[in-house]
């Protein structure tokens, strides 16, 4: 893994969360050199460190995706404007984002094509061709690949106007097989949340205000930032038969009739390294759960001033070293020329979770100091002899840790009131779970009092029906509202 | 692996290789889905089972990669036409391709964007960015991404207007260690185009005039397909100063002077599809190495009419069939409701290097019959008890079958000549190894009469000089240069 090893006068500090949560994002993603700004307004470079987070999340997903039964392909970039205007609600989403070819091989296009914000136009049209009897359902496809959608508040990695991310897009016979698998995906990204991003997560349904522009409906899971906001990390929807109907996807059924498609996509990107960093994050720089950290494990060697000193160092060194990858573990030595008061900031600031010093002194005894990240005992001795194989189970713990440190932080500030007042404080920084009555212009009245909107109606919430919150009109959905500040 | 079920009434024939070699290859990518025509004009799509070889590749290429020290990250799409214009050899080369941005969020761009036909200009502003020290150098990173060259004949896999592929940029603190890392990498590209794609290549320098646009110095590896053309397959550059000139890319040397970083590049793209599938496939359809089928073993299930039989049959196919995966096979159960004469048809068509026909007579004895896509002895009894422990082995011999062949074939029509005729004969069909006068209007001259171009120095060129084959000047390069038609 290559590295900024300008260290000389760098300044590793951030500013604190509490102080600016928006700044201190914004330092650390640089700082930690994840990601950087581009020549382009809006535009994001992904540097190695945060674009190996980015491919051990991919591989996660993506043996989940074929586990479930699905395939990749790859579809192409541009699409032709008018493809976009087929579907009516889908095009009024889309059009204000959009990024316009007008000339290629130098001259003018006869009809412009957009670069794709997302890719239901050109897949419903090669599905259209593609699917015709009902032997060929479900047509279970996903692509990975990057799209443009013009953003006017950029923000690095949670709105840049080029994303990288998956969309997985699904055709079936019918409207039940269709929402299985929406709910099917649904519960794929709750559990890469959970089990791989170490966030607890949300998932239910959005309102209507929110749902994705051509869906029947969208499922939602919403994390909980460490400024107490929700960041919306991975969406599902059932479409219905808007695009079957506008792109021509049919099947002969067993009877031999023509009907549509039901047709479903989900999609997860490269924002949700965003959530990683403001989910876990702290004032010392980023956290980073195990099976997304880069390096898992950073040996840190102390060599001090005697020569024959740094000869056995770096001999224990090589041995450990080997022995962490025999046992499974990303690890990475530092072997710059600085202090190691400077590396261990330096790792801090990169969030590894375990760090293993390794100094002469401690040679002697047989033993080296193993820090961890965050948590209790922030250093403890450790016997060379067999902390290499010790590191899975500790690396396992720590991943434990951070999902229970991130579902007591989302415990504390979820609330349930009746009581506007408590609502009102209460999604300043955190979720209220209220009833609600349903009504667009309702949910505007709450955004506009209070930044808050409807993030979801969870999946798991209990039956229940009263008076909404705001108007106290009869409540709508039939189950609690989570009502948040998002990003 | 989904793959299309309307197999009724579909042809799978191919027009014969002799016969028209251009129209067998559409047909092919065609008909084995491994691609389709996108509506727009010149654009691709990747189904799934063409999609499949390129992760397959992409795994080979990326642990190539990350063992020889490189990280991966990801630049922004759309560059700045500005950039472009930095480095004059670049835009002269680039600019008849480009796909250019001048609409985006509603509004006219004040500077238009080009899509990245190749990233260059925009690493390089971002290496000036990254790098001020020797300490930062060598910089060693791939991006794998999407590119758009606006393509006027386009060909599936081989030419079309948005590919994907990975992209090598390199900083170095001086020139020889540029050169032994553009080195480095087309080693790497000839090991990956022999050992996984069993494609015995070429590799060597390209002269001046087919020299990558801003290069010192490019390297290639070029195939032979089965009409004796050949395929660039890879290409490895070496930029001298030029882009670290452009972008500013300096760094401070250990004496604290300023110096201009040497810079490299290196791709290889999905037209290494079109070339397994030119370099190996016959007129019954693909050939593919095993190394690079998404389906290494087809098991055929037959089944007939007795259903105590089909029972049998079943039970066999699933214990083979879990075997297979524990001996690390990738296989596929054809139990689509189609005649078994169909069904061997269709995975001939498809390439798939093994088959295993299981019937309730073989069960019977204890066998199944095994069949190799290609090779002499067409087709085997073999026993079920220990034949899923034989596949790893047989799918190796299979592989460097292939690879054998391939070179025969290579060989047989690769001739060395000092005559005209010869040359022009040899060219029809294969390549000839000739000495060259190295003037660019001869290399025109010679294109005109034959067709054929210079494809490279190649590297492991006896010393020899003398005279031109085409003008009769003394010779360049001292070697002899292999010339042929090309795609």
């Amino acid at each position: 893994m290559a590295h900024d090893k300008r260290h000389k006068g760098s300044n590793l500090g951030v500013t604190p969360q509490g102080e600016d949560f928006s700044a201190w994002y914004n330092e650390l993603v640089l700082k930690a050199e994840l990601a950087d700004r581009a020549p382009v307004k809006g535009a994001m470079v992904m540097r190695p460190y945060g674009y190996r987070i980015w491919e051990l999340l991919q591989s996660e997903l993506d043996r989940r995706f074929k586990d479930t039964g699905h395939v990749n392909a790859y579809f192409p970039l541009l699409i032709p404007m008018s493809y976009l205007q087929r579907e009516a609600e889908h095009v009024e989403g889309f059009s204000p984002e959009l990024a316009v070819v007008t000339h290629a091989g130098g001259s003018e296009l006869e009809e412009p094509l957009v670069l794709r914000p997302t890719s239901e136009t050109m897949i419903g049209e090669m599905y259209s061709r593609w699917i015709s009897s009902y032997r060929d359902l479900p047509l279970l496809i996903n692509q990975w690949a990057n799209v443009v959608r013009w953003e006017l508040r950029p923000r690095l990695f949670l709105r840049t106007t080029e994303f990288l991310w998956q969309e997985g897009h699904t055709a079936h016979a019918d409207a039940d097989d269709a929402m299985a698998e929406t709910m099917r995906m649904l519960g794929v990204y709750t559990e890469v949340a959970r089990d791989v991003a170490a966030i607890p997560v949300i998932a239910g349904e959005k309102t209507p205000g929110e749902r994705f522009a051509g869906a029947e409906r969208t499922f939602t899971i919403e994390g909980m930032m460490r400024d107490g906001r929700a960041l919306q990390s991975g969406t599902s929807h059932y479409m219905g038969t808007n695009f079957a109907r506008a792109f021509d996807i049919t099947f002969q059924d067993a009877t031999e009739e023509l009907q549509h498609c039901h047709t479903t996509s989900w999609g997860m990107s490269t924002r949700m390294i965003g959530a990683v960093i403001m989910a876990h994050g702290d004032d010392k720089g980023l956290v980073l759960p195990p099976r997304l950290a880069p390096y898992q494990v950073v040996i840190v060697p102390i060599a001090g001033r005697d020569p024959g000193a740094a000869g056995l160092v770096a001999a224990a060194t090589d041995k450990l070293t080997s022995e962490c990858r025999a046992a499974g573990v990303r690890v990475h030595v530092d072997e710059r020329d600085a202090s190691p008061g400077f590396k261990f900031n330096d790792w801090e600031l990169k969030g590894v979770p375990l760090r293993i010093e390794l100094g002469p002194r401690d040679l002697a005894s047989g033993s080296a100091v193993l820090a961890q990240r965050v948590g209790a005992g922030a250093k403890e001795p450790v016997s060379l002899h067999d902390v290499a194989a010790s590191l899975p189970a500790r690396l396992d713990d720590y991943q434990g840790a951070l999902l229970g440190r991130a579902t007591a932080f989302l415990d504390d500030r979820r609330r349930s009131t009746d009581s506007w007042g408590v609502f009102a404080d209460g999604v300043v920084g955190g979720f209220v779970d209220a009833l609600h009555c349903g009504r667009p212009e309702c949910e505007d009245d709450i955004k506009a009092a209070t930044g808050a909107t409807p993030r979801c109606i969870p999946s798991d919430g209990r039956p229940e029906e009263g008076l909404c919150v705001r108007c106290g009109r009869p409540s709508a959905w039939g189950t609690r509202v989570v009502f948040a500040r998002a990003y």
